[in-house]
């Protein structure tokens, strides 16, 4: 990151000023996209795709917090939550709109780090922004965006789709954000206290899961090139206790989580274990990592079996035996969702 | 309007349960919407069409006031705005997103008042809400809209197609929305000091204007029945004088609005003069008519000819010519965007 080493204000440019400056810097790639920003509404030629729409919003003091998360990030994350939806359809992201509330106590050079952060995002999962709003705020920053996407009918995953005796399994690992967030949360009270400078030294991993958390197009592409399409999916946002839980109230299954098979990396289970926190719960509730949760067939176990990319940490049941996690002496405890909430967390 | 007669704190529901009471009230209507609220995102089947994707951002404070705002007329406004940019592409509204950050401070039953007013505009315009997402703001409401609308690639109308010798049309009337601001906000101002209740008789159609805009639907679809297509058209969200210079810049042309064929109602007009403002000035910059603004070529004259829906005010030029407004004498005015801007109005 490189502080803005001048200060223009947004006054200065207008919102005109401010949507020409955003898009001479944006470059559509896809033949998809046919009209972008500049008119009163953006043109996509669908070329027989169906088409895959999911929005979040973001706001300051709710889900980030400027003290600690920079605004090229931000941005950068911003999109990234949004095209993990889309992936966890089974489709490829192709166009996005950001709307942006800002106040004047951000300038020009702010709102240029922010777009520089999308627009980094835009290129990593090969998107185009084609449209938006800017307006201004009263209070903090609100960010919300649109993803659309596109795959074949029939290649699409829903959450309703797994059977009954469907293996879970899940990307990547789990706890990392929330844990990320817990060591930047720490840093900036002692740093309100004391004044001391952040010690965020051997935290790399888990600060990059909270402040720039990748979307698994990776996985997607795997998953195709294995030739197997997941019976449903859904992306770790809530945390996984929440998600596993919608993929069975949606399928009209029940859910085995076992305790032991749950990725945790080495850092996000020491940096638990140092905030007197069970791992396990961090993986379960924390949120925020943005994997893929999906289940598949048990005739597609041999194709991803050891594959290192992915972990197989349950299966679904039939309805009557509910949802639970296992521990590792075999015993069963209700699975709940804890996780964030969106009303009680402020 | 009816007072809300509970209180029910969001904190109760949480944001599932906020989530599953919109989904419950949300039907949906188009064959081309496969899949609404529930998964990690819609699925639309565009059937051959192109798409045409729009968003907006409204911020309590900036472009609404909850003093003279009821929610209801918010919910349908905010969708109005957003089908209206729908519309001024030539094609047809199918799906709305929509996300709100909204504080504490508001029960569940305002949350439901928003949301009667939102699928009530749905109704009117024939759009299906699909997705969105809600979560807390820390301070005023927010609310942001994505509209997605189809159409054939031939039927698309973009700014950019205006030639130098089309007609210039607006459909309705104009400054309307803008004297109902004004009104809105002088009785806001002597409640304020007085305690007097507003007094807001005989001011009907221009508080219509401000609180329940209409987009122009059925002037696409008049378009349409005539045989006329525009050869570029925009909304007349920020003005005449921002829209008409839009069209002329995009297109690459000068323009000429005539002052005396400017559609002024009767109430705006007199109201204006009541207010000591120009009529002509509110209908230039003003804003928030959401009437359709767009150009025909000579040849289309006669279908449009005395159709009471729409109004010929004036017509492009060639580029070196400039934009004019013309005077009642036949005096030549640089015509100026002084419209609303978002970071100057604040």
């Amino acid at each position: 990151m490189t502080e803005p080493t001048s200060r223009t204000e947004l006054s200065a440019l207008g919102e005109f000023g401010l949507i020409e400056r955003i898009a001479s810097r944006v470059h559509l790639q896809h033949t998809t996209s046919l009209k972008g920003i500049g008119d009163d509404a953006a043109v996509i030629d669908p070329q027989g795709l169906h088409q895959v729409v999911t929005t979040d919003m973001l706001v300051e003091g709710v889900h980030f917090d400027l003290g600690y998360m920079p605004l090229k990030h931000l941005g950068y994350k911003a999109v990234a939550v949004n095209v993990s939806d889309i992936y966890a359809m089974n489709a490829t992201p192709h166009q996005i709109t950001v709307s942006i509330a800002i106040s004047n106590r951000f300038p020009v050079e702010a709102v240029d780090e922010l777009y520089e952060g999308i627009l980094l995002a835009c290129r990593s999962y090969g998107v185009d922004l084609v449209g938006g709003d800017t307006c201004s705020s009263t209070s903090g920053l609100v960010i919300s965006i649109t993803a659309i996407g596109a795959a074949n009918k029939e290649d699409l995953v829903y959450r309703n789709g797994a059977g009954d005796n469907d293996l879970l399994v899940v990307s990547g690992d789990l706890g990392g954000a929330y844990m990320g967030l817990q060591v930047l949360e720490r840093e900036k009270a002692v740093f309100k206290e004391t004044g001391a400078q952040p010690d965020l030294v051997g935290h790399d991993y888990i600060l990059e899961r909270q402040l720039k958390p990748e979307a698994r197009k990776d996985i997607i592409e795997l998953l195709k090139k294995l030739g197997v399409k997941p019976t449903s999916m859904i992306d770790v946002s809530d945390g996984l206790a929440s998600e596993a839980l919608h993929l069975a109230h949606n399928s009209g299954t029940g859910v085995r989580i076992y305790d032991e098979k749950i990725p945790i990396d080495p850092s996000t289970y020491q940096t638990a274990r140092d905030f007197n926190l069970d791992p396990t719960t961090c993986a379960l509730n924390g949120g925020e990592d943005y994997e893929l949760l999906f289940t598949i067939a048990q005739a597609d176990y041999e194709k991803i079996k050891g594959n290192p990319s992915v972990t197989i940490i349950g299966h679904m049941t039939d309805k009557a035996s509910g949802s639970m996690l296992v521990d590792k002496q075999g015993g069963l405890h209700e699975l709940k969702a804890q996780g964030w909430d969106a009303f009680l967390k402020k």
